[in-house]
């Protein structure tokens, strides 16, 4: 057993405060990595404070997290003590489903563990729960094949939101053919949105950034937009019309999608990345009448993670963060509900006690 | 100019009567079709009663055209007098624009010419009013291009509802690959799902049929159905969980989105082909956590509404009508609001007058 520090949440209603955990010894085919660093995404906040239901408790969220090998597991065969590697959403599927089989271990038939807060048949919790624990932490012991390499051009710190942040949007690009000659829109400009922004653009894309701040225009601009179309502004939004091949809907509140898919060309599809917790409306002559896609996307597989922080690291994409010390994890929940950050807070390990 | 008879209703409150109308002599490229059969469409009923507005009256619905070629222009290659031929939902395009070019007409960038109702910058309506007439009459004429030819196994009558029901269905199960191998899901067992499961059968797909009537398995059975499941029965829904590719929407009124998706395997579609006036709603966990894919699909091309009339024809596929006189129009609207049919009306031309 590993001792670590964390930061938990004692109950959907209490803030996050420090704590000390047990991380087992790495298996033979298990890694044991010191975290430097970890994202703060949206689901922290929203399982934190149960607000999709069934959160186990204690919650140490956390899953976008950067660090190196301390230890490995007798039959490692990939990572060796010293290495930079990042861990995602997910830390074990079942291996031989047909999901899981195609690297899309995410959509695994007999339940994708999921890094914090799952409860497995098949994989046991962490010591002292019957849950998975999070990145909010110093250490944490994960399967290998559940581990990312990490290039060394990319800084740990700015690499840690592409493991949740960057894969949420590099997959649905990729799947929908983001590149040259095609038209990518990207709804909202926080931690997704400005992924999406730089991939798509990376990926020689023409990007147009949809908000409903026109201050952000230079912002969006600043990341790669090509274009920016103010949604409250209806001629602006008529002009656009008919106009882009695929939108990352990067949304998590209710919103109107008929308007933003009327942006969309024929059999354009619009991809939600958000969750909002509305049930989202559209009309049928929205999506009979250009067939129309309207579609979601999960993270993505291990491997295409992998390729993601390589494709990344050839084009210098890497995340806009603040970093904050644990000590600031409730009041950079405030500020991550209002909207108000550059564009992923970054949890500084050192600083969890 | 052409006299014929037909039958019209003069506003959206009037029931539909008796009338004269000229039809233009054909054009260098259009033929002249006597009309022997017109089925009746949801979509009449919606036209004829203004139910989504801005309809243009007198209203002569009918885009379910079968018939006789009595005449053709100077310039027709395609047709000769006495050929058997039909006439769907469109009767001119520019012709020019990326989606006409790929065969796509309904999708004319410049606006697709409906077979009634419609105003074009670039086609004169009808002698006589500023927009098209529709099938519900003795004779039209149209440009040898939006005509199809009907196979001489396919029985005039019984082809008839196949140039929108047919071609309507047959579209989305070609382009998301119904077939051997695929399980597909026909929601609403009237004039557009009657085909479904019939096309999907013949393409060699296993067909399930959602319906809230348990009194209706046998009837979906004798069409070619594998399997029913009966939406009101929640145990039963849940068996089907994530079991299809595709399921075809017929529905034309509200429904539960979410609870027929989740019926969808991974990445797997549900298409619209029915037209609710009221927003659908649906949950963003049922896109994310299966990519699944919701759309809609309106007719097809006029190259693949030909190549669905010879598919059926070599599959022994067919309409199931019920024969009115055109004196039995409004009675049908009635029952067809009622869902009483099984599974189209079709007007024989010889009663209209």
């Amino acid at each position: 057993m590993i001792s670590a520090k964390a930061y938990a949440a004692a109950t959907a209603r209490a803030p996050l405060a420090p704590v000390s955990i047990a991380r087992r010894d790495p298996a033979a085919d298990e890694v044991l990595i010191d975290i430097h660093y970890c994202g703060i995404c949206h689901t922290d906040l929203h399982c934190a404070r149960d607000e999709w239901g069934g959160q186990p408790f204690p919650c140490i969220p956390g899953h976008e997290v950067a660090g190196v090998v301390r230890a490995v597991g007798s039959a490692v065969t990939k990572y060796q003590v010293g290495d930079r590697v990042g861990v995602g959403c997910m830390v074990d599927s079942c291996g031989t489903c047909p999901a899981c089989l195609a690297g899309i271990e995410q959509h695994c038939e007999t339940g994708t563990v999921w890094t914090y807060g799952a409860q497995s048949a098949y994989r046991p919790g962490d010591p002292g729960t019957g849950h998975t624990l999070g990145g909010y932490s110093s250490a944490m012991t994960v399967k290998e094949n559940f581990v990312v390499r990490i290039p060394d051009s990319l800084p740990l710190d700015r690499a840690a939101p592409m493991l949740c942040a960057g894969i949420t949007t590099y997959s649905p690009l990729r799947r929908y053919g983001a590149g040259p000659g095609k038209r990518v829109g990207v709804i909202g400009l926080g931690g997704l949105g400005h992924m999406a922004v730089k991939i798509a653009h990376a990926m020689g894309a023409e990007v147009t950034v949809i908000t409903t701040s026109p201050g952000k225009a230079a912002d969006a601009r600043a990341l790669g937009a090509d274009k920016v179309l103010v949604s409250t502004d209806k001629a602006h939004m008529r002009e656009g019309a008919a106009s882009l091949d695929v939108i990352i809907d990067t949304v998590s509140a209710e919103h109107d999608i008929d308007m933003y898919m009327q942006l969309l060309r024929l059999e354009g599809a619009l991809v939600l990345v958000g969750l909002p917790p509305e049930k989202l409306k559209v009309t049928a002559f929205t999506l009979t009448g250009a067939r129309r896609v309207f579609t979601g996307s999960n993270i993505g597989g291990i491997g295409e993670t992998q390729e993601m922080l390589d494709f990344c690291a050839a084009h210098g994409v890497m995340a806009d963060i603040e970093m904050i010390p644990a000590t600031g994890i409730n009041a950079a929940y405030d500020r991550l509900s209002a909207g108000d950050v550059k564009y992923r807070f970054v949890i500084d390990s050192k600083t969890l006690g």
